[in-house]
């Protein structure tokens, strides 16, 4: 026996299609819900519903597995069929996270979990605590960025559909690593979705860059809102993953006295209560607004942390010398120190680019509620040809970059690729099947990018050719190149995960001198000195007697009186000799 | 010699025609601004600006005076030329006021700022402490209810223009009485508004009753606030208003980490310290959020007051049994009840009318960042034939609800001749010029009532007539039944501004009990219970012995052993003999 249950508050009539067979639902109740218990249903049975008299049946908007593709029968699943192993894993805490982020149709040549659970030794090895899962909710094809997704109840199949997230997740935690997934909630994909048959899902009254926002305001958003913190407390219970990135939250566009994110943290913590394991909510978010991961308690909306664009955006800058698109706000060493002080640049300041003062000062924070990286899917991915960084600016300022990020006091991300500098380029693909979606979206990417002066060598999204070459090749790895980038990389997690005062998230902590004409930055946390050079020559940095040299990304600085001199384009990492502990008052 | 400075953003010329001769600007600044000083040009000018090669010259978004009309060129106007004589005058505090609400068209029939001046001596005798005038921006048409404003800088020359306003305002403070804006920030009305022409005041991206919403997040806002704030400072620094009531905010849709609002509070708080004046700002807001009232300091936005609609709908529905529009979700003593303790009965709760849950608890507030009215120009001009509420309850109700208002821990107002219980409706009237925008309003109008079961009766609000006969007869105060009410009024109004319990805003202070069944509420505060019989039939309330009536809304309550009768729907309020100052601990 199953029970049937579904939201559709508009309509008549609606039946549930089991298996072959029609039984009519009883509703609407009061809200919306319709419902029926249907004997011969069982996990496995294949079902949809049918609306009024419209002959197409539909999937289930909460559909848990679709096992053909978006448009067909959804498929009844019973969470209680796996047997989980993880009972004693817990997370490391968000704070002493290394996040890694993982793309699965691209981590490995099979491009599913199961064959992403072979590489879990290697991300161990390296350092890695939490992996990030980009969005796996069913899309329609055979290869996406998972940004399209149309039901975000049911793992897409071809990463191998619901058991194989839960075998995943369940190795990943058997290993010490912890699961994190990227979660859309600010709209669906353009093929196959069916949700606006079923209700108001969407309002007019806003629009995004995807059109008419989800309908978090007016009728009917109590059920909108409880789909997706639904979703969310599905993926945290049901799949065991340890926490959630959520894309784009600046266009959840709520009014509400009670914004949607704050609503989702609550239920979270409170689920966390109750499966007794630390759960985590990333946002991305671009308005630079503090409340965003400020406390319930002091009117923020309580997310975990934010990923950290400006800190990006300031580091790529100076090394790329990009003044194109966000990069015109960007440039210069000096916005780089800001940055590693207050978090946002643009906080409350006038943006060029955006053509408007932007964001607000992050006060009264830990450093650990931001995350940092120099490159992710979308930095990667949304330029012309997928080019990852060392492609751009070559190995040595690479490893300027790394080693900035992982001295920076943010939680470090990196993208799968990243840290051996991987030659395969990450692009933007899709595979839709209507010729007229897949016309408009190749050639909305040529258009994109005609501006910037690219013209018919864009990569086509819709080629399987680009997927393809984007997968990461893992014999790179034998390579001396990749190796040392591996190596790099890999020290530097180490180092920080074994370095307390890497690890401080006190924004009074940390000390940053720079100098915009000489071109370095110094930063003092705790006995440990960064000294970073990004000048083409090389440049002396002070250090008391007896510091001793941790890292260094190219040539060992050389010694010279009350200091060291840096190499062109490098940055080394020192501790300094023990010295009586102060504490500093606030600011 | 006069500056001329106007943002223009997207242009490649502008100039400004100052009493018949052309003069290109210089520009755009950076920012978008162009400027000339023209000699010529002093107080009294006429001017307009010419953009690229439009040939229409278009009066000045900032005009602060339309001599003709909205369409016409604009007059330059220098602020000095006023004689103030109000430098002594200080408001009382919001916390004490008691609101009068005004609108100068129909308050006399002269319906000019000037002829109100006449009727101050009687606003002061009843008790009031603030006037707050409706819209006074200008306007297209002779007759306006004023939130259809286009020219946000210059009062409207139907009331008097600017002198005038700067006449009233003088004469008010003159008398002690401050005096109240309302400013309409979140649209421009159909006719006359040309800022579009000017730059991008608008964005498409957001939709409010009115169409486009005004432009506070993308490309140009900076500029679009600056707009709005720098029109409330000159309301305040110019014309010397007390405060500012700010229309329908939840309208004002901006997700930037500093909230419009809270930028408004900020330099309100820094214009009041450099004036010496108290200065407030009052939010109309239909989200029930406490983060409207609740301090910058505490991540609010920092608005010194804010309309109780929950209180006036519950209240309302009480006594006139209506269950269209928003009533739906009212109708309960019990709710009436919540409403006196907790402000915001929709604080989280699902709303039938809205179909979704709607607002948060207020909490750790004052009951006096907010206003309780049983009447205001919405509550009664949105009716079909604009009836006020005696019209519809009859006296004894009607006094009942005065009761209720002037006892209720909020900060009370009236609108003008509800004292009285004035006998002219006052409905909804526009002038516009344009037929097809005339028939539009007057057949939009007959269209929202039409599912209400009226037909042609209702008043067209471009007649002429409906805003002549909207219009307070003041002779009706020489009639018994408008004498009694008014002597009801000023009773009430006296007693609550002698009695310091009924100022207190500690929420804890406050105590509510009441049945649903014999439809009573008993309030207590301090020394102060008040009794509340909304029954058909007499109703028995405990009184501590030695308790002294205060004041009765009908017959005076019998008593009887332990306490009184308090007759068929009306109230009384008692002082109970004094009794040991206990402080409650917060709940």
């Amino acid at each position: 026996m199953h029970h049937f249950s579904v939201w559709v508050p508009r309509r008549h009539k609606v039946s549930v299609v089991v298996d072959g067979s029609t039984y009519p639902m009883q509703g609407p109740s009061s809200h919306g819900f319709w419902t029926a218990d249907v004997e011969k249903a069982v996990h496995g049975s294949d079902y949809a519903f049918l609306l009024d008299d419209d002959p197409n049946p539909y999937p289930d908007p909460r559909s848990f597995w679709q096992p053909k593709d978006v448009h067909s029968f959804s498929r009844v699943l019973d969470h209680r069929n796996f047997a989980w192993t993880d009972e004693k894993f817990r997370a490391v805490p968000l704070p002493s996270a290394v996040v890694y982020e993982m793309h699965v149709g691209t981590f490995t040549p099979g491009g599913t979990l199961d064959s992403a659970i072979e590489r879990l030794d290697y991300l161990c090895e390296l350092g890695i605590t939490h992996v990030e899962l980009l969005p796996i909710a069913s899309y329609e094809g055979n290869f996406s960025w998972g940004y399209d997704g149309v039901a975000p109840y049911a793992p897409d199949e071809t990463v191998g559909g619901p058991d194989a997230v839960k075998r995943f997740v369940d190795a990943c935690h058997s290993k010490g690593l912890a699961v994190i997934l990227d979660v859309v909630y600010n709209h669906f994909g353009p093929a196959g979705n069916y949700t606006g048959q079923f209700g108001p899902y969407y309002t007019e009254k806003h629009k995004t860059p995807w059109g008419a926002a989800i309908n978090f305001e007016e009728g009917g958003s109590d059920e909108v809102r409880r789909y997706f913190i639904d979703n969310a407390l599905m993926w945290l219970r049901d799949y065991h993953f340890d926490g959630l990135r959520l894309d784009a939250t600046h266009e959840l566009i709520d009014r509400s006295a009670l914004h949607f994110l704050e609503q989702l943290s609550r239920e979270v913590e409170d689920l966390s209560a109750s499966v007794g394991r630390c759960l985590v909510l990333i946002a991305e978010n671009d308005l630079n607004d503090p409340r965003v991961v400020t406390s319930r308690e002091a009117n923020g909306y309580g997310m975990d942390a934010q990923w950290s664009d400006d800190f990006h955006h300031a580091l790529f800058s100076l090394l790329a010398n990009e003044q194109i698109g966000y990069f015109r706000d960007f440039g210069e060493i000096g916005q780089l120190a800001h940055t590693l002080k207050h978090v946002f640049l643009y906080d409350g300041r006038y943006s060029q680019y955006r053509q408007h003062s932007h964001g607000r000062q992050v006060l009264n924070l830990s450093y650990h509620k931001y995350l940092g990286f120099i490159q992710n899917h979308d930095q990667i991915g949304n330029r012309a040809k997928g080019e990852r960084l060392e492609m751009i600016v070559g190995m040595r300022k690479a490893k300027l970059a790394a080693g900035v990020v992982f001295t920076a006091p943010f939680v470090p991300m990196i993208f799968m690729g990243e840290e051996w500098a991987a030659d395969t380029p990450w692009m933007y693909f899709a595979d839709f099947e209507a010729p007229e979606l897949r016309k408009a979206v190749s050639e909305g990417r040529k258009k994109d990018f005609a501006h910037f002066g690219f013209g018919d060598d864009v990569p086509d999204p819709e080629d399987p050719q680009t997927f393809e070459s984007s997968k990461l090749k893992w014999a790179e790895l034998d390579e001396p190149k990749h190796h040392e980038m591996l190596r790099w990389y890999r020290d530097l997690i180490h180092l920080r995960r074994k370095t307390l005062s890497l690890n401080l998230g006190d924004m009074h902590r940390m000390d940053v001198e720079h100098s915009e004409e000489s071109r370095w930055i110094r930063t003092d946390r705790g006995e440990i000195r960064t000294c970073m050079n990004f000048a083409e020559t090389a440049t002396a940095f002070a250090l008391p007697p007896g510091s001793e040299l941790l890292l260094s990304s190219a040539e060992a600085p050389d010694r010279e009186p009350g200091g060291v001199v840096v190499p062109p384009l490098s940055m080394a990492v020192y501790r300094m000799p023990a010295r009586p502990v102060t504490v500093e008052p606030p600011q």
